[in-house]
């Protein structure tokens, strides 16, 4: 009998190859309403010339799982802002990502993402304004 | 004759290969004091599940020509904050990015960054906050 | 013959008394499209603990003057969203906003403001996201 | 025998009359290590045209309890940056403002701020960059 838990649609689109997030080691491992979460497996790739992680991989992390976490009732979104905070040097092998929202409106939903290392210190957080919309 | 001028150091190290800004088709391609700018050569990799540029990837040309232009007088930096704004949906070929500053200062250098489309149209604006250290 | 220069609308509702702005000392002096200018009026009411002008002071400053900057072709907004550098201590008699568009969208308006001292250092900056309606 | 509590002496300062937060009607209520608290007593002074509570008012308040919680530990600071996000309209008699660290660091803090109405309904949120001082 199957227990494979069919996939969200919206992770299913975040994770294809062929783009910016997969491409770079990013993957939303889970989306349901009011919450997304992801990873970013760190390479050689992922790094900033001081040998840790580039803070555009921390961004591109924090939007995609953001992002999942704005559609995870079934609309359409395009990221509007952002704000991020790097409160300490990020090192691999992963970092992962929680994002829940903060307001989930018509037009706008403002959605919070905290970026954690392995030992679940966080690295960095964000705040992310997403422009909502009724059509993919 | 030689005629070739020679690359900042900062603009050497940002362009290595095998780190993040590299290997997405992200250049930093002119450092001097008060300025900086770069670019990304969009392909299939740079984009976002609606086929256009991926805000992850402004946002590490941006964190990158900004750290470019805070390290520009010979100091270094780590990326401390940022705040960026995504005005229109942007696509390639490339996308340019200039990095000015509005404070230069011992501890905290705050850098502003436009990128545009290639018809010069402000797709993405931001502000970066830098911590600056002497040393690499 | 009157040679006035008449108010614009959003100008005179702006500088209302018993509202927070006019009663903090700050007044629009100037809108038209794609511009506004205003100022804050230092007084000891304006201060914080360490004698300077209060952070708050001028984030009410600069989202009164960019809101005015967002509303200058007619139309109302309210501020969905804001980010501001404090570049350098802040002192009286008075601080000058200048808020210029970014972006005027349909929905969204993304105005950024500077704000300099009497001697005309710049002493802080910001970004500000209006959402715009078609009716006050 | 006396139970009353002793204030903070970051508090006695916040709450000194004749400064913008006092002022403006906003009162530190608690500060303890990792948390500092605070109220806005809504008036007719504190709207902005639209009747609703100005988006300064709510910045200064975040402002003052967010400064509150980084020097609860018993050093001085000054506001580096922020970023705030106005997710309802706000309406009087009172705004509460409650303040968390995300970082606490020798130069840099970073604290996270909720604003709501008396409803208990979130009507803002920020986050605050503060710059640490050993040194009143």
């Amino acid at each position: 009998m199957e227990q494979q838990e069919r996939e969200h649609p919206v992770q299913c689109r975040a994770n294809r190859p062929h783009q910016f997030s997969y491409e770079n080691g990013i993957l939303v491992t889970k989306i349901e309403p009011g919450r997304a979460e992801g990873v970013l497996n760190v390479s050689e790739n992922s790094l900033n010339p001081h040998g840790m992680v580039h803070g555009g991989a921390l961004a591109a992390l924090a939007d995609t799982v953001g992002g999942s976490c704005a559609c995870a009732r079934g609309r359409s979104c395009v990221t509007a802002g952002s704000s991020m905070e790097f409160l300490r040097p990020a090192e691999g092998p992963v970092i992962t990502c929680v994002a829940t929202p903060k307001k989930e409106g018509h037009t706008l939903s403002v959605i919070q993402v905290e970026l954690s290392n392995a030992q679940g210190k966080l690295v960095a957080t964000g705040t992310f304004t997403f422009f909502m919309m009724d059509q993919w």
